[in-house]
């Protein structure tokens, strides 16, 4: 119960912070890269684009969604893509299921465990002009990562600058 | 393109034996289980429920989609499933992106390869009644598997009949 309290008051402090802070500096004085501030409405309901595993430290389980400007995108292969356009990556930690492997009778079965966070690019090509017209955002239990944590999103994908800075491919 | 044609050529053979033979015997003496022999429509614009990797000989990424039944019921958790759900699981093959490894520096990074099948779990609790109501299907490039491989589906569902036969949790 500490605990939980102590992270309640941890988030509170964290979203009066950023209420005081108000957007990112570059938002303001259109100098540095701003970020998406707000977590996209829904999407969780979006559809599905594909789902990757990330080893190593990350050891997570993703799916990445679509709202309907993307999948439609998507689905016509068309870069790059339009304004309006937003793409989640949902994260879980990687786990084996003790009940699939016990069925199957052999440790196989990876499945999503506890939520890790969940991150969006958000195309906007005037208001994220700096950062090739994509907002980059990482929240955690709906708080925003600081911007240092966003910093180095944009440079990570500019290799991958000839599919609109997408590293995710639509699944059929 | 002879390969092409020689895979419509037995695409069409295929569905043709299936319309001559028509639903499986089950179906129509009421003795062994019936399976679904169509694919739902518009399976690929449901919502998502999971994702999961397979080990071992399968090596598949997978992912869970559900239709609005299906998701109204995993998000209301009630269960049994109301007849009308349908649940969908899509599989590719579990390969590494050479893409994403070259960015990050490391190999860490799995995506979704080639299209393995698309299996589902129809809930009608009248028609399926010998399979703890569901039935259940598998499709590769639009093709039903024989009845010879759906038979282990059912009971290798049975040791998760708490949870209605059905593995895969609702990832929030």
């Amino acid at each position: 119960m500490r605990r939980f309290t102590y992270f309640l008051v941890a988030a509170a402090t964290t979203v009066a912070l950023v209420a005081l802070i108000g957007p990112a500096p570059g938002h303001a004085d259109g100098q540095s890269a701003p970020y998406v501030t707000d977590v996209p409405h829904g999407y969780r309901d979006w559809q599905w684009i594909s789902s990757a595993h990330e080893a190593g430290n990350l050891n997570s389980l993703g799916a990445v969604l679509g709202n309907d400007v993307a999948i439609k995108a998507y689905r016509e292969q068309k870069l790059p893509f339009p304004d309006g356009t937003i793409i989640a990556r949902l994260a879980w930690s990687y786990v084996p299921s003790e009940e699939n492997n016990k069925v199957f009778g052999r440790a196989q079965s990876f499945v999503a465990g506890a939520p890790i966070n969940v991150q969006f690019m958000v195309k906007d090509s005037k208001k994220y002009a700096a950062t090739g017209g994509w907002g980059f955002a990482q929240f955690k239990d709906g708080v925003p990562a600081e911007n240092a944590v966003l910093a180095p999103c944009f440079p990570c994908h500019v290799p991958i600058k000839s599919r609109d800075y997408v590293f995710t491919q639509y699944a059929p």
